[in-house]
């Protein structure tokens, strides 16, 4: 970011309260995690293998959200303006995030279970709606430059819509695989979150 | 705002504090979304239709509270100075707010049910009470340019004014509603949600 | 502040740590506040009654905490200079401020009850610990002017060490007051909030 | 920090979205600490006495947590650039923080019974975990001062490479305690803990 687009950045109350929803719905994750209180029966060490699926669903949670947050501020550092309608694109985006705990719980509940395919379909629908959320979040602001920074180039606008047409994609696969297979959508989707985790490590690298 | 308004801006401990208080009363809303454990007589996907009214509730206070955000974000635009009755006075209206996951969850709990008036009073009296709150704030800073940026006119002083009005008189209309008609009242709520983001996305793209 | 002092300032992550921390402590108060689901015996109005205290301690941490904050924040605008011993002691009072919906549950759940002493003990000197914990706080920052910026005048520091002098004197006599009457101790704590609220604003105003 | 390395400064949202984590993270350590609602048995003091793990467990963590803010908050006085591969482990030492709440409720649920083993070896190791993910985050950050500030010297990066040396062996001796005496090893923490207040607190002072 150039000093001339600082001095024009008015999106600083905006990406504050979005890391306040990020930094929550991320730490909220984990009040999700139960154990038992101690009984004779059997082993806390049982109990916490027993409890795997919650474990796992923490997991990928806690990973989506984060890479969630690394996309948000990578965005915003070319994205300089704002206006209402752009606040409320933001805030549907931050209702996805607010709401990942919920499905990250049921299907922390009901893996294993009868349910498994509604939690699950639940769970990818939600991630999803949040890839559609970047998106649109993403086309309004960028579309004729409306909110950008001058110095970012048009290269660089038509670059993140190639990278972020990924995440539809395969989320909406993820989707349609949970109806059928929830195993095979839950891997697609921890696949998705380290393939994101990588390719943007070493992009920025680069 | 000026660069002049940014150099005599004073107020930026006070909207860090709000954007967390928001930030955290909105994520929060989502620790009342719950379903039983899994039970064989009944499926997932009957039990979640079964919590429609959590999941109304939950979508219309996170409504509520993100077009209030935009509104709180929209006049720290114009107020500039602060001092401690302010402090208080903000604090009254953080106060409705962090309130707010209460009734929620009553609404909630009792729609459909025969406590469903008293939650519904209570539920639109603290919309009732958020908008009084907004408007003693808004009064209270812009009462003879008190705290405003002084680039602030007196024609936006009066627009506000005017805009602000609003929410009294429809909230208390849905306040006398919920003794009458409980669904009535819930749906003059969400609409007026859904007037506010429009009028207010409208108003700034102009 | 002066735009001298502005320059030195290095305590914003602390107060952006501490702020978070605020925010979120007061926040949670409103998870206390619970009604058991419908059920045929008795009405929501009468529940609702009959959970006066949780509603009175909710209100009585809402206004010392949000106190605490303005009080914070106006210490802050003379403090502009940090340490690492600096940053621990405002963690012990930053650890006071987690503590109190603790209390504050307790005092919900148990005025009225035998164990309601113990419960407003523990209450009062919650606030008594908070109260030492900012006299430190300030004691510490304010001694030879060490971080203190260099518009801060003698008087000043005076005029702030006599203030924070009733803080311990009173909260110390509901501490006492516990023990012999739970009331009378509860109504001196309302009564502190009200008081530190009124001056705190009157004197800022003049 | 000198005004060269301010205006490179670019890891605030960073530290803003870390600073919201710690901030939660640690307030949230307070909902575990719970006591049965009344009941003619036994009285309220017999009852929090009865709870000395809880409160042991939550002070543990409380401070613990604070240190690892402190440190985090001087660590970034050193570290002015950023890239998404230090935002990811930047993450994963965040992932670490929002877990402490677990392991902490599970070694005060349990300790004192048979499962205090396993609660203390998922808490020391979570500990060690933490220690782990500092070292990676300032190894990255300092190797050929890949994101320093300029003025950071190499006498000063040797120094905090021995600082941070500390935290691994010891955690690491405090884990393996952990399988043969519960008490010990919590011991071991909790005096790390205030070796690190002290020392953190003495270095900053000279």
């Amino acid at each position: 970011m150039t000093s001339t687009d600082k001095a024009e950045k008015e999106t600083g109350r905006i990406e504050a309260f979005s890391d306040g929803v990020f930094a929550i719905a991320i730490t909220l994750l984990v009040i999700d995690l139960k154990v038992s209180p101690p009984s004779g029966s059997e082993g806390l060490v049982y109990k916490l293998l027993e409890e795997w699926p919650r474990f796992l669903a923490f997991l990928t949670s806690f990973a989506t959200i984060l890479i969630l947050w690394v996309n948000h501020h990578n965005l915003f550092n070319h994205i300089v303006r704002s206006n209402t309608l752009f606040m409320f694109l933001n805030g549907s985006l931050l209702f996805c995030v607010t709401f990942v705990p919920f499905p990250t719980s049921l299907v922390a509940e009901y893996m294993g279970d009868t349910g498994e395919t509604t939690a699950m379909v639940l769970y990818s629908g939600t991630m999803l709606a949040m890839a559609f959320a970047y998106n649109i979040l993403w086309r309004y602001a960028s579309h004729k430059h409306r909110l950008l920074a001058k110095s970012v180039t048009a290269g660089q606008v038509k670059s993140i819509n190639r990278q972020y047409f990924v995440g539809p994609v395969f989320y909406g696969l993820a989707f349609i695989l949970a109806f059928a297979n929830v195993t095979a959508s839950l891997i697609l989707i921890i696949s998705l979150a380290a393939f994101f985790a990588i390719t943007a490590s070493v992009s920025r690298e680069s």
